[in-house]
C-alpha cells in the first residue's frame, strides 16, 4: 500500500480536560436508548423496509423496551412521510414511547415534518446540519458564520412551528459530522442553538453528538464528549446524546466511554445495522451493561426469535461472531476451552455459586436464549475430552470416567478430521454407541449363573467365532470371576483395571450402565459400556465390549 | 432478563498509573503483527483448514507481509505436527519469517514440540498457562504459587530442551486469561519466567498479555497494560505483546489503547477470525493506521482477492459491516451522503487536493481494491440526485444540469421504491436513456433547414400523431426557431428554459449531448436529452424528447 502520504489525521482534538470519565470502570446506570433502526439503520439497507415490515419492526423495538424510536425522515420522501401518518392515525404508538423525526433545516422541510407530527402526543423533532470543516469547505462552501446561521435559523424554525401544533413536541439538535468538526465550533453551534430553544427542566432539549464517520480513537472520542459535557450551556436540562458509527471497528468503546464522559443518551441500532460499518450495536451495549450487574433496562432474552425477526425484515445477515448474537459467539470447539468450561459448570453446581463466572463465558447463554448443548460446546477435529465428555454426560446421562474420556474424545475427533466435518451431538453419540455400548462379536454372552463358593464361581455360556462355549472360573467378585472365564479362550491375557457405574435414564425408566477399562500384557487400554435393568449384567455387558474391543483391534 | 443479580465485574484493576496512554492521540508506529489465523482462527473454524489448505493460508500470510506466523500446537494432534514438519522440510518458511508455535507446560508437550521444529531456522516457543481466578479455581484447583510453580517449570524446560536443538528459538509466554487474572499476580508470574529465560539484547522474550475473555472496558486494559509494561522486569529486552479478543465489541480499541500504552506487538486474526467473537482483526488494525498517515507495513491493497481466498479457505463469511473489508461498508445509499461524497469528489478534482478527506469515505476504497462505481454510490429508493447524477456522470459520461438531476433522481427512486429493489448502475442508465433520450413519440422529426432571416428561420418536417407535419418559424435561435415551428402544435403553451451541452464520450468518437428543459404555462417542467454528432441536431433532439415527454404526461 503506497498511497499512505495521502492520508492524516482528520480529527481535531477537545481543549485540555481532565479526563474524569479515565477514572470511572464501567458504565453504572442504563442511559437513555433511541433506536435508529428505522431511519439510520433502513437508510443503509440494500432493499429498504417496507411500511408493513417497519410496522413490524416498530412494535418490536416496543417489545423490547424502547421508549424512543426515530423512525424517519418525514420530508424526505412519501413512504417516510406516511409510514410516520400510519403510526400516529392508527393509534400504534404506546403512551410511554416517543417517536422521533429527523429534519433538515430549511422551512419548506420543517414545515413538512410538523405536519406528518399533527396529533402525535410525544414526539422528538431532530434538526441537523453538517458542521465539519470537510463538509463546510467541500460540500456547503460556507463560513462557520454561515454555517452556524443554518442550525439557527432551523432551530427558530422548529420553535415557531411547535406554537402551531399541539402535542408534546421536544428538540433534539445534531452537529452532524461532529467528529470532524473543531471542538469549540461544535460548542458555540450546539450553545447557539440551546439559546434559541432555551431548554427548562420540563423542555429539557437533547444536544446529540455523533460519530458521524469515525475519525479518532475513543478516547480522543470520550475527551471531547467530556469538553461538551461541560461547556454547553444549559447543561442541567440538556441531554447529552451519543450516535456513534463504526468506522474504525470502535463504536461501542466509544459510546461506553463517551457514558463515563458524562452523555446520558445513546441512539443506536440491533445488531449494529447502519450507514456503511454501522451503527453502533446496543444489544452489545446492553450486554456489557448486563455482564456486569447493571440492568439495561432493554430485554434480550430471546436472541434467536429477535434474530430471525431482524434478519427477515432488513435482508441483512448476523455475523457469526457479533457479541452476544453471532451465531458463533458462544461456541467452544477446542478441547482446552471445552474442558474449561465443563469444569466450571461442575464447579459451579458443586459450590452453589450464584454469581456467573464460567470460563469462556462471559454470560449464561441461557439468559438470551441460546443452549449450552447446540451453541457451547461444538465438536470437530479441535475438540477434546472434555466437550465430548460434557456432551454425552449433559445430553445423552452417560457420565463416562475421566479415562475413559480421553478414549472416547480420540476416537471422536479423529472421525471428525478425517470427514472433515463437525459432528452435531447425535453423531457423537452414535459414534459413543457403535464404539463402546454392548459389543456383540466376536463374544456374545447368552447365559451366565454365578454360585458362591471359593469367592464367586460363574459358569457362562457364549458364542465365539460361530462355537457355542460354555466356561466356569471362579473369582473374588462376579466381574472377576466372569473375566476369569472368559480369558482363556481370548488369546492374550489382560487385567481388568476400571470398573465404574451409575444409574441411566431410560425414557422413564432407570438402567443401570457400567464401564469397564481391561489393560493388556503389552499395556494397551481398552474400553467397554454395558447397559441392563440388572447392575450385573451391565457390568458383564461392559466387561464383554472391552474384552470385543481388544479382540478386534488384534 | 431478570438474571441480571447474577452477574458482577470479573476483572481486577490495575494499581493506579499515571494513564500516560491517555496523553498520546494515536497508534504513530507499526507494531509487530504475528498473525494467529492458523492456531486460534482455525481452532475456532466449524471445519479446521486440511493441511493444503493451511499451506496456501500461510503463504498469503507471507505475501501480506507478516513477519510472524503462529501455525499452530504442534504436539495436540497429528495434523498440527504434520503441517510443521511440512513447512520446515519443504523449506517453505522465508528467512525472515518466524513460525511460533504453542505449548502447554508439561515435559511430553514441551519436547514434542521442539521436535516438531528440527531443522527449523527461527521458531517462537510460545508457553502458557492460565492464570485467572476463575481457572485456578474452577478448572486447576491449584493455589497462586501451584500455578506460578507450573509456568516456571515449564520455562525451565523450555529452556533446557532449548539447548539441545540448533536454530534460532526465542521465547513467549502468556499469562493466559490475563483479563481475569489480578494485575499483581500476572506480574509476578510473568517477572518469574522471565528470571529463568533471563532475557537479554540478542535474546528477546515477548510477554503476551491476552485479552482471552473481554471482561472490561478498553480504558481498563490500556492500565493494565501500562502497569505492566513499568513493572516488568528487563523490561529493556522484553516485547510486551497482545492478543485481544472481542467478546464486548472492543478488541479493536484494547489493542490500539494497549499499544499508546507501551505494547509493542500484536498478535491477531484476518478479518478477526477466532474463537466466539473473534480475535482482533488485523486488517482494520492496519487500515486505522493507514487512514491517518501511519504505515502498517503489511499489504492489503487487494481486499476483494484476499476476502475470495479467505473465505475460500476458512469456510467463514465476511460480515457485510466489518470495518475496510466488509461489502458494505463504502456503500451510500441515502441522497445526502452520495451528494456529499459526489460533491467532495468533485471538490477534490477542482482543488488538487492531495490528503484524503472526502466526507463519508474515511479512505479512498481504491487503495485497498474497490471502486467507486460498484461499491460507493447505490441507487435504492433511499437515493437522491447526487448519487443518480454521480453515476451517470462517473460511469456513462451524462454530466446532467443539476436541476435535471433532480427530476431524473426522483424518477429513479420511485421506480426502486416501486419495484422494492436496488438499481444496479445499468439500470439506473436504462431509466434515464428510456425516459429522457431521443424520445421521437408523438413527434419524430424528419428534417430540418435553416436560413439566416430576421434572427434564424427554421422549416422542419415531423410526423405527429400519423400525420406528416411540415412547419416553418422563425427565433432568436436555431433551438428557438425549431422549438416555435412545433409549438402551435402541441396544443399547448411552454417555454424554452434551460439549454446545455457537452460532448459525450461513445466508443473512440465524441458526439454531442444536448439537454433541454422546457416549463409549461402552468409551471411544470420537463427535461429531454438529445444525442448526435452534430450539436445542432443534438439539441434539436433534446426539445423534441422534453415535448414529447410533456405531451405524453398530458
Amino acid at each position: 500500500m503506497n498511497n499512505v502520504s495521502k492520508y492524516t489525521r482528520q480529527f481535531f482534538e477537545a481543549p485540555k480536560t481532565e479526563m474524569k470519565w479515565a477514572g470511572r470502570s464501567y458504565v453504572d446506570k442504563a442511559p437513555m436508548w433511541c433506536s435508529v433502526d428505522l431511519r439510520d439503520g433502513n437508510q443503509a439497507l440494500i432493499i429498504p423496509m417496507s411500511l408493513g415490515e417497519k410496522l413490524e419492526f416498530f412494535q418490536k423495538l416496543v417489545d423490547i423496551g424502547f421508549k424512543e424510536i426515530e423512525i424517519g425522515f418525514p420530508a424526505a420522501s412519501e413512504t417516510e412521510y406516511d409510514f410516520c401518518r400510519t403510526l400516529i392515525e392508527q393509534d400504534l404508538i404506546p403512551d410511554d414511547v416517543t417517536i422521533q423525526v429527523l429534519t433538515q433545516s430549511r422551512e419548506h422541510i420543517i414545515q413538512k415534518t410538523f405536519e406528518a407530527l399533527r396529533g402525535c402526543k410525544n414526539a422528538i423533532v431532530h434538526l441537523y446540519n453538517s458542521t465539519s470543516l470537510a463538509q463546510r469547505e467541500q460540500v456547503f462552501r460556507k463560513s462557520r458564520e454561515e454555517i452556524k446561521e443554518i442550525a439557527v435559523s432551523g432551530a427558530k424554525l422548529c420553535k415557531e412551528y411547535r406554537g402551531k401544533y399541539e402535542g408534546n413536541f421536544r428538540f433534539e439538535y445534531s452537529p452532524e459530522s461532529f467528529t470532524g468538526t473543531e471542538p469549540e465550533f461544535a460548542l458555540e453551534i450546539c450553545n447557539a442553538v440551546l439559546d434559541v430553544w432555551q431548554p427548562s427542566h420540563d423542555d429539557k432539549v437533547i444536544i446529540n453528538l455523533p460519530v458521524t464517520v469515525q475519525l479518532s480513537m475513543p478516547h480522543i472520542y470520550a475527551n471531547q464528549i467530556e469538553y461538551m459535557c461541560e461547556n454547553l450551556k444549559y447543561r442541567e436540562n440538556v441531554i447529552v446524546s451519543l450516535h456513534p458509527h463504526n468506522d474504525r471497528g470502535c463504536a461501542v468503546a466509544d459510546t461506553e466511554m463517551g457514558l463515563l464522559a458524562g452523555a446520558e443518551r445513546v441512539e443506536g441500532t440491533l445488531f449494529g445495522n447502519g450507514e456503511r460499518t454501522g451503527n453502533v450495536d446496543i444489544i452489545t451495549l446492553a450486554m456489557n451493561m448486563y455482564s456486569q450487574g447493571v440492568d439495561p433496562q432493554l430485554d434480550f432474552s430471546d436472541i434467536p426469535s429477535l434474530s430471525e425477526t431482524y434478519s427477515r425484515l432488513t435482508r441483512m445477515g448476523i455475523y457469526e461472531r457479533q457479541p452476544y448474537s453471532g451465531k458463533l459467539v458462544f461456541a467452544a470447539f477446542s478441547g482446552s476451552h471445552q474442558d474449561a468450561i465443563a469444569k466450571g459448570m461442575k464447579w459451579r453446581e458443586e459450590h452453589g455459586e450464584t454469581i456467573w463466572n464460567v470460563p469462556y463465558l462471559p454470560i449464561d447463554p441461557q439468559d438470551i436464549g441460546r443452549e449450552y448443548e447446540s451453541d457451547v460446546i461444538r465438536i470437530n477435529s479441535q475438540s477434546g475430552k472434555g466437550g465430548i465428555g460434557y456432551i454425552l454426560e449433559t445430553r445423552f446421562g452417560y457420565d463416562l470416567p475421566k479415562k475413559m474420556r480421553e478414549s472416547v474424545g480420540y476416537m471422536v475427533k479423529s472421525i471428525s478430521d478425517r470427514k472433515h466435518k463437525e459432528l452435531l451431538p447425535d453423531e457423537v453419540y452414535e459414534i459413543f454407541k457403535s464404539n463402546y455400548v454392548d459389543i456383540v462379536s466376536p463374544i456374545r454372552i447368552t447365559e451366565t449363573h454365578f454360585v458362591q463358593r471359593n469367592g464367586i464361581e460363574a459358569t457362562i455360556s457364549f458364542d465365539y467365532n460361530g462355537r457355542k462355549v460354555t466356561a466356569t472360573d471362579t473369582g473374588n467378585g462376579r466381574l472377576d470371576a466372569v473375566s476369569n472365564a472368559i480369558r482363556s479362550y481370548t488369546g492374550s491375557g489382560y487385567s481388568l483395571n476400571t470398573y465404574s457405574e451409575h444409574a441411566l435414564e431410560v425414557g422413564s425408566a432407570s438402567k443401570a450402565v457400567s464401564y469397564v477399562e481391561i489393560i493388556t500384557g503389552d499395556g494397551k487400554s481398552f474400553w467397554g459400556t454395558g447397559i441392563d435393568n440388572d447392575i450385573i449384567t451391565s457390568s458383564v455387558k461392559a466387561l464383554v465390549s472391552a474384552v470385543n474391543n481388544m479382540l478386534n483391534a488384534g
